[in-house]
Parts: structure tokens; C-alpha cells; sequence
């Protein structure tokens, strides 16, 4: 069964001037993907009229759907309703319930509708408006020839959450689509990209029918599995578990701390944080996670010596022995927090994150830096819950 | 003068799928803006011999420069090299030199070549090689009429290099470039994007030099200025702080924290914090600004009503008469860390964060509510700092 074509169109100047890089188009690449269709290709274009009249006719001719992403708002630079209309060769009509639904959104925020927010509930004639329940733009649908076009505000936030809502489930219902792809995202903390990829590509070889890819996504590794047969799938992923074994933290969606959260809430413990070069940054993954009110007790952000004294009881001669980045202070103060707050675990950190470099605007490596160690605190927190001996809690 | 039209081609059926989004684009696209060029589109197409001679036929008539990344590779899936001798009608010639350079960078890492390595030195009859320093597979250049074709190799590193080292350097001394723009971003927070729009694009009406655009950056809104006239984009900036006045927070790549840092150092205050909805957020946003340690002196993450009391000296009373989400406790916070660390400002956060939707995994609705409250807490503080009277520092 031949799978039916999808193109993907991207309009936008910050995109076109590379100021900021696209993330609507992979996604929607992917989900497209999954579901049974073959994306033959993405256009980025700027916001300019003839630029974006000229993909959408050359995209007709590639692909049976055409998604297209960003020029849907309120302002002048927002074209893509106009050249759409020119090329569908179709006014552009105002829409009145879409109107109401943009008012709406605008009373339920307490703010008023500017006039140019009126544009938003304009579309070509004969377009099918598409709800947008995350934002003002609503997308539309218009079919051409053999093409169907779906539009969609480009704000990477409602593209997705529309895409999933009104754009998959149409896709399906319209489209008899051969059996999808399965696709299982590993993901591995601990050890290097070339021997991850050593280990995965040489399992993969006797699994043809399995495509494999790697990713790093700092300071984690991704491992992208792809099949059409789910028991070749299935097989590739066990025999990577036992390789991998407890450096493979999660699957697709999982993350290393809803797994601490799982696991805390199967112990049925609280957690309270004391932190320093991590500067709140894991209290902010932890409650990051639906439910972690449930287990989160506190945390403390500990960065000046007497913060440790007065919140942590960290000993001030302590300190003066071993110095405030020392596994001393660090395991006084996990003992600290937890002692205070009553909870069955208490997680520290320390160490200097920065300034390493870059502009006062752009600490790169100061962010990587707290980005790794939160990432490691998180995964000795996970291995601690496992029963690991290891383990750094407290 | 008329900038020279530049097209950037990208492929790989990792891109085209979505399991990985493409870096390289965005890159080459500001690069080449940086020098004076005008990137017209860019394009993503798979490994497909049909689907590259297609766009790189398309590609030539929209831009006198087309930056084509990926397919060099040595494995069957790099289709790159024989797509373009293809349509440019020439036969797939081996070149010993290149030969020779890539034996050099296998020799230099101790490795052998695979049979498959010496596709690597196949070229266009007719092509010139440009030298990679930093991988195996070379690039090469091939004009076509009256368009310049130059073909990198895909891994961004890779890319990134060549592009620098060889590309931008032929292309300088190739062209005549017109000055280069300027570029400015300025970042409003407080007012919608369709009043933000209909201020900035009724203010640049007047010179017709400067290019607008708006970007929601949740929750702020970013105006993106262009002009190759420096005097009349300063015109347009000048304005708009008096229009937005100190809903102007910054520009380029300013942020709330680093502006309430600067504006903490000039006093030679201290901040402590107290957060509950945003879990962390606004103390890892602070110490996200290289050198905070100097004015951040500690943060309380008080999830629990028991935290609030014991950390913050809340009493048990305010929060039974107001509960733990209400003005009155969030002052009695503020105050409360304010006092403990004996800094000039405390601030707090408080309200009900989630969860609101999305899966376990993705709660997207928990994390724009913290990353709204933040910015809302760091907008309250900036003000604060700079005088105004309804500033709820405490």
C-alpha cells in the first residue's frame, strides 16, 4: 500500500533570516509520519506574498496534503490569508462566528480586541475554519484540485496542540492510511554518543527491517527506533534494555524526573531539595511533573554560606574546613533539609557553575553546566529509589 | 543597491521524517544575511536521487547562491554527489588528491578506509573541491548559467566550519555585497500582540526603510527591526520606548533576569526569594545570569503550608484565614525571607500551578502558568527596582 504524500510549507522572515530555528516542521514531519503518510519535503519562505502564493501552487504538485505553518496573526507581516486567497483565486470573507470565538478568548484574559484582530476571522471563501482553542488565530482548510491544504498559526505552541486536536484526527478519517510505522524512543544518560551508537547500530544489524538513529540531546542520548514490524521493534528494545541496562533511564516521553516522580510516589515518600549550583533548577523539574505537590515537601536554594548555616544547619566550622563545594557540605546539607523538613529524602547539590564564557546575555556554559549537574542529581536520585548502593541521597 | 538572492537546500531522510530538525538551515541563513545576502527559501527534501535534481533545478531559478548540506556521506543513503552530476549533465569523476586528503584524515585517527570511503572523492566533471579540515567528505562548487552551487557536507559541525572557512570567504570576494543590515530586537511584556503590532507597524509607516516583525515569545512579544539605513531603524527604536514606554524591557538579547540583575548591582542590593507556583523557576532564571551570586542570596521553594511557617515564618493563622494562595500570604512570604536573610528586597510567587492538561509527561498547561508567573514576578522586581510606585517587592 502506497503511503499518500504530505508536504510541509513554513512562512515566516525570523524563520527565512535564520533568527530563530523552525521547530513546527519536524514535528509535524514526525506525527504525519506516524500516522501512515510519506513527507516528501518542507519550503521555508519569508513573509512575502508572491514567495508564498508560488509554494503553495509548487507543493500542490508534490503532495496530496500540504500543512502550513506561521503567518495567521493579527499584524501586517501576517499574509499568509491573503496570498492563499489570491492563489485559491477567492475573496477573503469575514467569518463571523470565528469572530466571536477570537472575542471570547480575549474576555476570558480580561483583555480587549484591538482592530486588527478582526483580520484573524478572515478567510478565503470557502474555507473551513479550524478551531484554535490555545490561541486567537483559528487555521483553515481548502481543498484544491486533488490537494487538501490545512493552514495554522505558527506559534510552535498552538501549531502542535491544533495539529493533534483538529489536523491528525481529519487526516484519518479522510485518508485510508497503510498500518503506521512504530516508533519507540530510548533514552540513555551516562554514556557517550559513539558508544551508544556503537552498541544500538551493531544490535540493529540483525534487525533490517528496523531503522535506528541516534540523538544528543544534552546530556541525555536518544536512541530512535522505526519499524513497520512491531515484533522486530519489540526485540531491538529488549536487547537494548539488558545492554543498556539501568543507563537506560526511560522511553519516548518519560523523563528523568517524572520516573523520580513515579518512584517516590510507589515508596510513598516526600522529597525536599537543598540546592546551590544548581540554583533551583532541579525544584523547577521536579515540579515541572503533574502531581509533585504530592511528594515535593520544599526546596532551599542555598547560595550565600550563611543561607546553609541558618536554613541548612550546615556547621559554619565545616564550611570553613572544606570549603561550600566540598561532598562535607554537600551531604550536610541533604542531611540539613531533610532533617528540617521531616521527609524521608533529601537531595543536594554544590559545586561553581559559572561564569565560564559567553556574554553576560548568553552564559552557554553556565547553563550547561547546571543543566548537567540537575541531570545528575536526578539520576542518582533515580537510582537511590531503585534500591542502587551508589545512590547520593540522604 | 540589490542584495544577491541566496536559496539553502537541505537533505537527509532524517530531516524529511522529523526525527531530527535541521540546525544547518538557520545557521547558513543568518551567515549569509550577516553579509549582505537576501535568503530567499530554504528547502528539505530526502535521499531521494529524483527529488534532489528537482530542487536543485527549482532552487537555480530563484537565487544566484544555493548552499546545498548533506548526502556526501559514504553510504548508499548519500545521493547528493550523483543527483547533481545528474542535472548538471556530467559525468561522476574520481579525483585522486581528494583521494589522497581523505586517506590522510583517516591515517591521522588511526583508522582504515572501507571500499565505500572513495565515493567521497567522486565530483562533478567540471567541479571545483572545497577542502574540509573537519570530517571525511569534502564539498564542491559547480556553477550552473548563472547560478553558484556549493555543496557541504551535513554534520552541523562540519557544516558550520566549511561554511565559515571556505564559503563565506568565496562568496565575499565573488559578490559585491551591499553594507550589511542592522538588526534589533526589542522585547515588550504586558501588552497583546495585535496592540504591540498595530504601535510598531503604524510607527515604522514613516520610513519605509525599516522592516517589522512581531514574535510571541511566550509571554513576551519580540519586535524584530531591519534596516541597512542605521538612522532611521535608531529613529524607529527611539520611538518605541517612548510609545511602550517601561513595557520596553530590553532588547537583543537581554532578558528580565539579566536586567533585574543589572539593576540589583547598581544598587547593591540583595534578593531572596520565595516561591510556591513557580517551584524554582524564578530562582533558576536568576542564577541563569553569570555573576548572580553577588546579589542572589538565597531562594525558598515552600510547597507545603508546614514550609511556609517554618522557613518563612508564616503564621499558621494567615494561612488558615486566607489560605496558602492569597495576597496576604504572599506578602507574609516576602517578608518573611526578607527578614531570615537580611537582604534590601524578598520576593514571592503563589497560586495554583497545575495541573491543567496534557499527559503526565508533557503537562504543558503546569509550565506556561510557572513560566507566566515568572515573568510576571521579574517584570513586578525590574519595576520595582526602577522606582515605580506599584512595584509588590516586599
Amino acid at each position: 500500500m502506497t503511503r499518500p504524500k504530505a508536504y510541509i510549507l513554513l512562512i515566516g522572515n525570523e524563520l527565512v533570516r535564520g533568527s530563530v530555528a523552525d521547530v513546527n516542521g519536524s514535528l509535524a514531519a514526525r506525527e504525519l509520519e506516524r500516522i501512515g503518510f510519506k513527507v516528501v519535503g518542507f519550503e521555508i519562505v519569508g513573509d512575502d506574498d508572491q514567495a508564498i502564493e508560488r509554494v503553495l501552487r509548487a507543493s500542490g504538485e508534490k503532495a496530496e496534503v500540504v500543512i502550513v505553518g506561521g503567518g495567521l496573526g493579527p499584524t501586517d507581516d501576517d499574509m499568509t490569508r491573503g496570498a492563499a486567497a489570491r492563489f485559491f483565486g477567492r475573496e477573503l470573507v469575514f467569518n463571523p462566528e470565528a469572530w466571536e470565538n477570537i472575542e471570547a478568548w480575549f474576555r476570558n484574559l480580561k483583555r480587549k480586541t484591538a482592530p486588527d484582530d478582526r483580520r484573524q476571522a478572515e478567510f478565503p471563501a470557502g474555507a473551513e475554519v479550524i478551531p484554535n482553542r490555545h490561541g486567537t488565530a483559528p487555521g483553515f482548510f481548502y481543498r484544491q484540485s486533488q490537494t487538501r491544504y490545512y493552514f495554522l498559526q505558527g506559534v510552535p505552541r498552538e501549531f502542535s496542540a491544533v495539529l493533534e486536536e483538529e489536523i491528525l484526527p481529519r487526516l484519518r478519517k479522510e485518508f485510508s492510511l497503510p498500518p503506521p510505522q512504530t516508533f519507540r524512543t530510548l533514552k540513555v544518560f551516562g554514556i557517550s554518543e559513539a558508544r551508544v551508537g556503537a552498541i544500538i547500530f551493531g544490535l540493529a544489524r540483525s534487525f533490517p527491517q528496523v531503522t535506528v538513529g541516534t540523538r544528543f540531546y544534552f546530556p541525555e542520548i536518544w536512541i530512535d527506533l522505526e519499524s513497520e514490524d512491531g515484533k522486530a521493534l519489540e526485540a531491538v528494545v529488549s536487547r537494548a534494555r539488558s545492554e543498556f541496562s539501568s543507563h537506560l533511564f526511560g522511553e519516548n516521553e518519560e523523563r528523568l524526573e517524572s520516573i523520580v516522580g513515579k518512584l517516590l510516589t510507589e515508596k510513598g515518600w516526600k522529597l525536599a531539595l537543598a540546592e546551590s549550583c544548581t540554583g533551583g533548577l532541579v525544584a523547577h523539574r521536579i515540579t515541572e511533573v503533574p502531581g509533585s505537590s504530592n511528594y515535593f515537601e520544599r526546596g532551599v536554594v542555598t547560595y550565600s554560606n550563611p543561607s546553609k548555616v541558618e536554613l541548612l544547619g550546615v556547621s559554619p566550622d565545616l564550611l570553613k574546613k572544606f570549603g561550600a563545594v566540598s561532598a562535607e557540605v554537600a551531604g550536610a546539607m541533604a542531611e540539613g533539609v531533610k532533617k528540617n523538613s521531616g521527609v524521608e529524602i533529601g537531595l543536594s547539590t554544590t559545586g561553581i557553575a559559572g561564569p565560564t564564557g559567553g556574554s553576560p546575555e548568553k552564559p552557554v556554559g553556565l547553563e550547561r553546566i547546571k543543566i548537567f549537574a540537575s541531570a545528575v542529581a536526578l539520576d542518582w536520585l533515580r537510582r537511590y529509589l531503585m534500591g542502587e548502593k551508589e545512590g547520593h541521597g540522604s
